[in-house]
């Protein structure tokens, strides 16, 4: 499993990223995956992982998904992104898995799903779909 | 400003807003605010407030919006929430405000409006609209 | 009540509209109100009307809420919006109120509400938000 | 290709599918596809589809998709629903494929691709994600 040294490297200037424990994974043309321990300090009042870590994953995965596809003179942000929430953020840690659906100069439209894993099973617990818009560095 | 206290109890258990060093300023019937300054751990990779950030606040006050007019018996969890992004988190503080659109004994439409604060002026950077579901405790 | 003649002669080109049974009702600086009866064509299984013809008309009036506010040599496009329904969409007629939430010259954050008139009185049934773009004639 | 007489039953019900010429072609275990004609009562102002034509038949093949998976004292109704836009509609047909993300008692993730096909080929022109309740008949 490798990354792209530029999304590494924009990732590695996320500093929510290493507040949650995250780490990039993997990068691929048009997909990137994203790993999180469910830290305790990121949990919801009912002591499972909260509805914002799974977000911060799930939309960075989408996020950077796009930015594979993107001129090295542009950066991507999100424009807008819904998540459903499909079971509790519970296990050994969270998978979010980004791609893109379709490519685009002005807009780039992502998904992004989330899984948690619990002794090497994984449960899909949220899945992302958004708009991503490449801006000039 | 005043915060009902099952609610200040449930906030005090997210240990998410801990992190985000997000407090709950207030309550009333079918609303809640949250503020939370930008924290150097809470970044995205040009530096301003990570799209996490405001999704956790905002998704919090909506929810909180909500957990004031359900039964003591309840809790809520949030089954879909979608964010539009305005403008980049930056400034002295975010300040979310969730209101409850449509109560409901199965599901609540919820929405939240996140401003970023800078020298007391105001800038609208988000809106959130969302589907809050109580759950038995 | 007054409508915008370059509003009004884009929306006489909607044939859908006309399907409808809709017309354009009032049109101001960032908004944009549609009406819309509901036909025995434009119903679900239940003999309540489609969320297609909820969609229909709060997404066209909030693409139009977009309109009054770009140049005349473009024209607006939905990029993506999400509707959540609040109610069934029974009584006399149904109206739907656009607005512009955050205008942009890429992106034009919206939203929408849909009303259901009954007697007079009116229901709140559905709530949009979306991304409108801008793109040249 | 096979419809249950159940989701055909309750398709027939709907006028909005006959008065937009859609039929339904499939049924599956937690899926559903539609196809229409893009009509000329169907358009919005540039000769395209009408995005309450797209949303229309994706709503409705995500909802079926979702019937098909509850008891018979049940029916489907739509909670929400995002729709992105990635193409304009035009071609010979369209073809809304609906399936089931995660299923459940009190609520059904669903989602749905349309797809435009133009002398045999297709081209993805929406996606859909939603939320579907079951409510008792």
């Amino acid at each position: 499993m490798t990354t792209d040294p530029r999304i590494q490297a924009s990732f590695d200037r996320q500093s929510m990223m290493a507040t949650l424990g995250a780490r990039l994974v993997e990068t691929g043309e048009g997909s990137a995956t994203i790993a999180a321990p469910i830290l305790p300090g990121a949990m919801q009042q009912q002591g499972f992982g909260h509805a914002g870590l799974t977000f911060s994953i799930g939309d960075s995965a989408a996020g950077y998904a796009a930015l594979t596809l993107i001129p090295v003179t542009q950066e991507i942000v999100t424009a807008e992104i819904k998540i459903n929430l499909l079971a509790p953020a519970k296990g050994d840690r969270l998978i979010a898995r980004g791609r893109v659906i379709k490519p685009g100069r002005r807009l780039i439209v992502v998904s992004s799903d989330v899984y948690a894993q619990t002794d090497g099973v994984e449960r899909h617990i949220a899945c992302l779909m958004g708009t991503m818009m490449p801006v000039d560095l």
